[in-house]
């Protein structure tokens, strides 16, 4: 084990925070300026040539950037509070690094996404922020494989080195290989579940079990995380459409969603019944599982995969994610030796990388025919016809619709290839005695990094007795 | 009593989820298809046309499906996790039912509102996804009276048969009586209300004072539900503007609403403090009784009631809710023995019926002449002039303002007899002894359904000790 | 001391809340009237001259006033839900003075800024709502200061003479010196602030020690108030941008509040580890120092202070606030007698006061020149232009941008005075005996003003241990 854990990060953390804000600063100084529905010399330049004044986009887009901030920061935060010793950690750590990820995340998604060739600058606008907290959920996805196990310092450094492989990753999938993923399955979950799980599983501690009193919940603190559970489930819809084509795509977007969500609750309500030796339901499944539907449905929802194709998608994934809680996560910790706090891997990694798959079908099937009624088979059969979507304009022009398919599977396989080997690479790197993470009989306990006023706490009472 | 009481459950819930869910996959595949503005095809041919590609209705109704989203799952969630013991069913059960449920209202009401005679199809789109939580809404409250004392598969029996009565009753009252009911005073708390307390009446629990230590609240769980009675306070008026005319109908109802829950607060403080022997006030009250001002606008929301209108019901309902929590609630279970969990006959029927009257006496009121300032004498009479909202046109332009309150009136005698006779019916069918109910000395109690770390709760030590 | 103190308010609030409800509705009849855009009567005159019938105005504000609405109610509420035995009086207190307030401030703000002076009535629509709400936030601040301390009638009494001054202050500052203050940073939270401070000041209690053991929270109550933390956070660009100028200038308050707050969180953590001998965080400068970037922003959000610029005051103001909380508190109340129950000092005070004086500064630099990019120093050193942000028409065409900043400048100074002075003279009005406030022994308690089902509570199990 090397020498003994300390978990003094009374230099570290205030050094890197410092450092790296004023790092910020800086670059925000250089590059970032308002963009021109932003910008009040662009609306001067606006009015002299009589154009509208008012931004419609700016007012369509921000009830969804609104919803996809309370994911960010309640959702995400609160899921992590179900751990009857580590929800100020849950919360207030996913607080931190989302905070100091999207200014990252401006930057590197401007460099890569939106950098003027001509001034060398980064136009911000609505859209640039929904897209910061979309690559914050990539590196917030990490954090739940990794919750209770590594030091405010490391965490720093997974979202660090987590935004900028999402930024390039992302340029590849979507401008590269001309990808539609609009709430992320591929870029987002397949990608950021795969990187938590290379770093946790880098970070193997077999002597976890000695803080194995502190894994695991506490009443109240389940009823935490049914906050974070019910506000991602409800905003998936905003997330999956919030930055897809207005009008129809964005409607459509919606529908989807909120029916793949709706079939996921009831499957995985099913599975962790049919699980339970007493057909007792497990708070684990209906936090985690019910969400699955709207991570698989993160690239096809804009599609025309029918309201019954979301259903389905839905149905199978409530089963497959309560499935991979009850079975799978035991099985790779056993024998993969990798340590997934939240199961990541169940809600994020697979129905993430299946969406990808699935949109892959869809889009393959897709035609541009116009709809006609010929019936119920026909209709059943052919329901995911496309046109606008894809953007099938100018140099990919010729690209037909199973080449398409294709390029969103091959996607896929991009997302994870980066979650796998940059995690691995990031796990090596946290490695280093340097970072203040907490000993193996340490973990899942606040009081390594948090002020505790430890007697009024009710659960050492329990514990106690 | 019968045969012990059985609340193995690990058959039938499966069996009823994978059944149901399996039907609604077929259902969905004959019927339900996007509606113009979410599909693609219709797009195309909108642009072909040099129509306008962006619908401006999805914008302006989706901040207000996102709130009315929140109410369900977090609003009416929370508020459900105030008993000491039942919190994780609290919440987690009405999440599974309102999953379930959506997605069979969207067919029922689907068939009874918007099934296209030509193609026998169902074409959705947001104001469907509205609709069908508004539809959930009413189960959700009958939920509330028998919280504690069913099983998840009774109240999947509940849902599916609430739902569907639903559908028929918004069908009469809306589309035959030609009602106005925009947030539901009548078809959703009137019926839902008086449906619940109608199934707690047949499934009378003489022993339940065995399960008496079970009921109540501990400190935490009274905090956790005001998550609940906030957000559906809060977002009220989305929920009574969500599906009103655009313009200055939801203008006014969110107007309305918001004055109205206001005053609803102050006067149930005040009734809450003046019953306590020390003036002290009962969270109960604070939960509930401050909400009942929203209630009660919801069909007359949309009306010229004026603010000060809004303001008058908002006074009178805080009283009146405060007052049956004080005293209905516990005559009614002495003399009625009805057992109202949450007290739904205070918050929900007779705020929902008295909204219901009350809407019609402001109907029959309305004149169409031109507002005049002829005094203040004048104004406070006569401030209930309406022109557009009742959409008196067609087979009913002969319908005098006077006529339309007389409907009004009976609409909500509908409602409720919908709510009891279907309640009742629903009641007797749970009666079978097959569908997992906790015994009377288990009721309220989590361990029956959900597998629960007890040694970690708190509350154990409490009752310890 | 006098005689024994005595929190029996059954008298008395009932009292107080009925009387004011009833003068309510009776000032509501007599003043309060739908605004065009909610009148059906406007609606109709509009239609015969074929003006549009929906309101955009509408539409683009109430997304942001729901925002603001969640952020009063479920924002502040939680925040104070932090004391450990407090809970209840925290969000519920802050629940009846918000309702309570907002009819008070329709009233208010409609007399001395929408007042129609051919027909003596206030004419309401959605912009009002959201003012209430802004106008109610004052209060609320100045709740934070006397948290615990005081009786709900008092609160009351604070609330009815806080919102009056503040809508004087407000006229003065907006409409007098004519400033902008969109997110109020000047009218709010200075005000609110400093307001707080000097009636908890004339209501200082030497014996406060006496209830120590109460002050302080409890494991589950920091989560609970990181709930209003997070959602005063995340809707915290809403706020700031909700009654500016449709447009560039709400998209660039979002864009400047966001990136500000942002850079508050990492070094709130910063400082809060430093400061601590074994590096640890403090979950109160978590729950309050990270939001100090907000109401610093709250008057320049609007202004073209550059992305880098809103950065640069999220910087020092997480500094600021966070020393505050570590030296600055401790430090008043023992040399200035100022008990300050949540710090209103440090999360809103001073960042209000130095948000108004660095608006004072951002104007004063601002100029109309055409925007131009003459190389990083010349845009690094003069990005504060403003064009149509200040209206500076009609009567003020003539003031230029040096002396608007030093009206800013007096803005911030008219606010602080109106604080102090306002707020001695009310603390003097609740050194009465007459409001039930409780003894030294007693305060930070809800068995004085709530029912608490105490057995049942598990923190009375970890006291008794």
């Amino acid at each position: 084990m090397g020498p003994q854990k300390n978990t003094y990060i009374r230099i570290s953390l205030p050094a890197v925070c410092f450092v790296w804000q004023i790092a910020m600063v800086l670059l925000f100084g250089i590059f970032i300026r308002y963009n021109e529905e932003a910008d009040a010399h662009w609306v001067e330049h606006k009015q002299q040539h009589n154009l509208t004044d008012i931004d419609n986009d700016f007012y369509f887009r921000y009830p969804s950037f609104q919803d996809v901030h309370v994911m960010i920061f309640v959702g995400f935060g609160f899921l992590m509070t179900f751990l009857k010793r580590y929800s100020f950690g849950g919360v207030g750590f996913n607080f931190l690094i989302a905070a100091f990820g999207l200014q990252w995340a401006l930057l590197m998604q401007g460099w890569f996404h939106s950098l003027d060739q001509d001034t060398g600058k980064i136009y911000i606008g609505i859209e640039n922020l929904i897209n910061a907290d979309f690559c914050v959920a990539g590196c917030l996805i990490a954090y739940g494989a990794l919750l209770g196990k590594v030091s405010p310092v490391q965490l720093m450094v997974v979202t660090l080195f987590g935004i900028t492989l999402y930024a390039v990753e992302e340029y590849i999938i979507l401008n590269l290989l001309h990808c539609r993923d609009a709430g992320g399955s591929m870029v987002i979950h397949c990608f950021g579940g795969y990187y938590g799980l290379a770093i946790s599983w880098v970070l193997y501690r077999p002597n976890l079990h000695q803080s194995k009193h502190n894994e695991g919940s506490v009443y109240h603190s389940d009823v935490f995380a049914m906050i974070g559970t019910l506000f991602l489930w409800m905003f998936w819809p905003s997330f999956n459409s919030a930055i897809t084509n207005h009008g129809d795509g964005q409607h459509r977007a919606v529908i989807n969603t909120y029916i793949a969500l709706a079939a996921s609750v009831v499957t995985a309500v099913a599975i962790s019944s049919m699980f339970h030796s007493k057909g007792k339901l497990d708070m684990v499944h209906i936090q985690n599982a019910t969400l699955a539907g709207g991570v698989a449905m993160g690239t096809s929802a804009e599609f025309m995969i029918s309201p019954y194709g979301a259903l389905i998608v839905g149905f199978f994934m409530g089963i497959i994610s309560t499935f991979g809680y009850v079975i799978v996560t035991p099985f790779l910790a056993k024998s993969l030796k990798l340590q997934d706090t939240c199961g990541v891997h169940n809600l994020h990694a697979v129905p993430g990388m299946l969406g990808g798959f699935i949109a892959a079908i869809v889009a393959a099937f897709a035609s541009d025919s116009v709809y006609s009624h010929q019936g119920l088979i026909n209709d059943l059969l052919f329901p995911f016809r496309l046109i606008n979507t894809f953007d099938l304009t100018g140099e990919y022009a010729s690209r037909t619709m199973s080449t398409q398919g294709g390029y969103q599977a091959a996607g896929t396989c991009v997302a994870m290839a980066f979650g796998l080997i940059g995690g691995a690479i990031v796990g090596l790197i946290l490695k280093l005695p340097i970072w203040g993470d907490p000993a193996d009989d340490n973990c899942f306990d606040d009081e390594a990094y948090w002020e505790v006023r430890a007697c009024f706490r009710p659960l050492d009472v329990a514990l106690a007795l």
